[in-house]
């Protein structure tokens, strides 16, 4: 009988891995998978730590949503051994239909298809691979199993993925501003009318949390050169697409790859074909990355600028502020661009261009962090709080941000 | 010749001493005085980690100071010898002039003197020792020198000493909430029209030290049992010195702990008479701990009765809330002290209170934090951040606190 | 109904401590006596971070123990509810009959009763008070119970104690050659035969336990100038007794204090009055380091000299080798310091002396480590290391120690 | 001017990157292939952390050495400005030749020649594209320098490369074991007559150091599991060039890999003719396991098993022990191998093989660590050392590991 396996993980020491189900679930090529899919996408280009994947994200996540199973239960909240097992299931399979590079290239490689949605249709082939015994994982998941408190776990404003990859994206950046504590957190967590609740006790923790993961938002997920690596990708992406529909050059791809680069594969093509779902979970960062080795010679001079950009780390530059991009300097780029390069004005859009990016810390109504007063009164955090930090949380902020080909800095005032 | 000294600190790794009259001062007793004199007062009785010394403190404090200088000299900041040396001194004496138990004791055992005041005193006093090799110190010390940034670096909202306590503090207790980015914030100072300044990117480490700040302030230093065991120190002396002065019973104290038990000693004697200030620097925390322990078998019932509840560890019970206090309530403990307690009316006090705790986390307009924009503009930080956030941390924030005997509890509903 | 309680603890992030009789034993004052013990007695002079208490390396030890008892029974090692209250009150208590100052004093407050023995001595009154509950506890404590893996995580070549002190003397003194994988090895631990093993592919966590307690002991508990310091005190200790024997001199002291200063007090004498037993749970640093402030003034220049030396930091200079000290050179430190100092030859000792440390990093034949191979063959840890390295632990090593008071530095070559 | 760059590193926080050619050498294409090639190989599989690269690594090699200089001068060794910079270069630059995964393929996509060869080669390039301003550090590199100590900072038995790995390869695997002081280490260095030493009171850093090395090797780096990884990518790599030597298949490759898949090129080779240098900067990681996960449809059984089987995670199975392998045990796994593979004996080493691992944790009379004693004496660390466990390290162990297809577990008792 296989035993508990217990796997070495910087950020909490350990994190065992129960034998059974869960066992063949991470041996399984699909979980395996996420071995080669970083969780940060490009942004190793400006953390160089930041290399580590959704495989170790997802038995992290694992790894707190067991520590907080076993404090709810000291707390006389019943959770059955399958409930347990389920729930270990939805937090480990949660990111399972990640493609390559993370949210970088989510809408890059498929189109009108979410990573969510790929997750589903992935654990739904499993549940079939494992005699349905994901079933009542997929509920939880899915939030159809009376005990909610189970699925806000899996996913909520404080779940054991968020948790996860704050603790971890801030070990592996070295950007302590990310560090929460996780253990506190978990510590103070109770059901109350089924829902999962933080007792009072607990609200600073909460609130470093919120800050925690607005200040990782705005300081790492939202730095502007980790977002001009990933545009660049993501245009890198759509030229090849666009070189391939032309049929002038033939680009190397493996063939899992280049079945993407050759066709427009939608939601509804992957609901009703399996080749598509079958040709995704070949698909990872390597895949990619080294077709943009290759593609650095391309005869296309688009394709090829771009992709000697990304491997030489001649970024775009980028502006980013509070306020909308002046349309007129953005215009001044465009010009000194046409100039500078030899493409057409429907090019220009590789070269410069501008995007607006929006966040809020905390969401109202949207899966709410309850505190537990000692009177047994439930309060949103954002009322609990003992001033106006948190309202202030609550409002969506917009940035804006213009970029433009390296080359290009310094030719506009 | 002495060498630089390194001293161990789990903290920072090493602290280097350099040698000279940096070393010397250190061996003075004034400052060997602080290794009795825990940072954290009686906070060890909640967080039993926090046992760490007004010495260690000003220690780390010159070594961040040690960076800053540092740091600023590599962006052309001209920092002279003679002003390193000076602006480490003062950094190192700043707390000099703390007494037993440092805040906690404050006007308990002298009264309307502060420790800054103090300080001042006995800096006067080394300076003289050390031939006015101090002079160029206690001038950035008291903001008289021109180079307004180096008095910034000892003493303002973003100083080293703030950046020592919380990382110190938060190291001890052991409450991550606490942990800030001092090598990030250092590394983006900057000096900027004599001022000092924060680089704008590094915007977001000084929201979160401001936030770790206000946390650590709610959670830590006003914890309640915390504040519980101050008062019940405090009220420890006041009630000693009241035995005392009835002439009824002799109490066991040191000849210097004594001196301050028979005598009510203003600033004004402080300034008249060296005698006093001779016996103030063989205080510490062992003269009055150690007379707690004797004054449990007084014969008087409330020192008896406090002496016993420090040492055993039965802290007053209290409330804390965003309301004021209650005052029925109020009234109805005092009603049940008077019948539990062999006191009279006068006494009750001991037995059952209520404070008001004040808190802001940034003031604006008392030493702001600058932002040194990209484009050459200085804003405050509360201006320049991206939200409400630091808006709101502006604020000032009141709690009000009910405390009673231990005994009391539950006995009002 | 009390609840579990959770205690920050830097080392380990929280403690637990659960509800009952455990609670009940720590709010007990010989318990919250440990809070004012100091683990590694003068060693602050040396590390200044070094302040922590017996009472918080008992919780960290139990929560080790936790840990081990937990990880035991996920390997079906049977452990009954009892057995594990009783397993953590035995850690608990292991180190409650220590004096003040730890080691530095066991033999000098009291004479010919080692701290082992009046911790039996406490734990027998605790059993009492508590209706002997404690009963299960003591017989694991004293190696009676039939289970004898459970008696060895309290008190073996790898028991709970050792790994809670390494992990915690590093973490506050700075010093990371302590630090010890103990969550690997505990992962690591099983039983087999009755006996605490450890299975094979922990063997180099225990290595590294083993070298990192040999250079703890090197490099920090007998670092020279610690054991100088540890020494004054040690002489201190004695002046004062003798100077109150001769009758001449009133000596500031706490009755508790007094109580030891006046009589010499013998095992025999503990076991027959309780009254001894009785001062001596009301003794802690305080009472001691109180004393020695005062007697700096002590008309005794003996005495006065050497409290000075000790609160001034004129620590004894201390040389230490491999080679026994040279007695000629001892010699001319003793007649240098007939000369500087107004004393007769009778007193020298208490300036210049000498001594020799022994230590063993592992005791073969003295509870074992042992090493269970795959195929299911306990080994000795020093034969299955795959080197010699393990076998050069066993050996015993000797250094010489020759202290000198800090004048004579230098006057003798 | 560009200014001095500070980049994340969460080993040590900060890592700064002076301006100048030092930058420019970091943007250098050959530099940033580096980002490309993990440090530790395919040890991923077992500790899933240690996906750090070799531009990591050598960013925080150059960071110690800073370190290292910057002490060294506050002991009046004098470096000036050109050899300070010529020093950070040749730590840069050390690891410059390194291939894909590291050590694991060093033999296997090139023959005869040393990534240190390589790096000389490449080295010698750079020196050309700047001017010779390279030649310094090429000499501290080779150890042409007079000032030898220079060199041993670079490259012997206590470098700033030993360093940082031990530091990083703990630091992302998690394993606590190989935690060293650096910075006690660092602050411990000296230099005499033109050697560096450790002076006497880091004797117990050094010892500590060594053993967390030994550690490291046998349970990291020796890793049976770790080391079957690479072992099954060595094996693929050369079933690849057999199969593309027969001609039968296309193999899958970029235009770089596949240049090294078709030709055998020798040391000899890359001297004569700066083609092979050229395909050779543009390999990395990417290449390799892009191709491995193209080859598992190869039609060449073996390369398609062995393909298949690194990215299922089923890897050789593996027994290390401390006797040689027995050759009738090797053979009955040889034997069941030939019934249950369609292969022909030829072909068995690819499912059946052994080797000899072997290690020193200390060389004596390589570079070695010297002590400089207080009498201004200098020890071997062998002879320094206060018992005999150095020497015991000094001692090669060799250990002996019989690897097989993971189908033939349990085939042979």
């Amino acid at each position: 009988m296989k035993k508990n396996k217990i796997i070495n993980d910087p950020v909490y020491g350990f994190v065992t891995i129960p034998q059974g189900i869960i066992q063949d679930l991470i041996e399984h090529p699909y979980f395996q998978r996420l071995r080669n899919i970083k969780q940060m996408g490009l942004a190793n280009l400006v953390y160089p730590g930041a290399l580590h994947t959704r495989f170790h994200h997802a038995l992290g996540a694992m790894h707190l949503m067991k520590m907080a199973v076993d404090t709810l239960r000291s707390k006389d909240v019943v959770i059955t051994a399958e409930e347990e097992e389920a729930v270990l299931i939805a937090i480990l399979l949660h990111d399972i239909g990640h493609g390559p590079y993370s949210h970088a290239l989510e809408h890059s490689i498929v189109s009108d298809i979410s990573h969510e949605h790929i997750s589903a249709l992935l654990m739904n082939r499993l549940n079939d691979d494992f005699d349905n015994r994901l079933s009542l994982a997929m509920q939880i998941f899915n939030n159809q199993y009376p005990k909610a408190f189970l699925h806000q776990l899996v996913s909520g404003q404080l779940d054991t993925d968020r948790m996860d990859y704050l603790s971890r994206d801030s070990f592996f950046t070295g950007v302590s501003e990310g560090i929460i504590g996780f253990d506190r957190i978990i510590k103070m967590m109770n059901v109350f009318d089924g829902q999962l609740v933080i007792e009072e006790k607990g609200i600073y923790s909460v609130e470093k949390f919120l800050i925690a993961r607005r200040l990782m938002y705005w300081q790492v997920y939202f730095h502007k050169t980790a977002y001009a690596a990933e545009h660049l990708l993501v245009n890198i992406l759509r030229r090849a697409k666009y070189v391939v529909s032309k049929g002038e050059e033939q680009l190397f791809a493996t063939p899992a790859f280049s079945h993407f680069l050759h066709n427009t594969i939608s939601r509804a093509d992957f609901e009703s074909s399996s080749q598509h779902l079958g040709y995704f979970t070949l698909l990872d960062d390597f895949d990619i990355f080294t077709s943009v080795k290759v593609w650095k010679d391309s005869k296309d001079f688009v394709l090829s600028y771009l992709c000697e950009s990304l491997l030489r780390r001649k970024l775009y530059k980028s502006e980013i502020g509070n306020e909308p991009v002046d349309h007129l300097r953005k215009r001044s780029f465009e010009k000194k661009a046409m100039e500078m390069f030899p493409v057409g004005p429907e090019d220009i859009p590789y070269f410069v261009f501008d995007d607006v990016i929006v966040n809020e810390a905390y969401r109202v109504d949207d899966g709410n962090i309850n505190i537990l007063k000692k009177n047994s009164v439930i309060l949103d955090i954002a009322s609990a709080s003992d001033n106006s930090t948190l309202q202030a949380f609550a409002q969506k902020v917009s940035k804006y941000i213009l970029c433009y080909a390296s080359e290009l800095k310094g030719v506009v005032n």
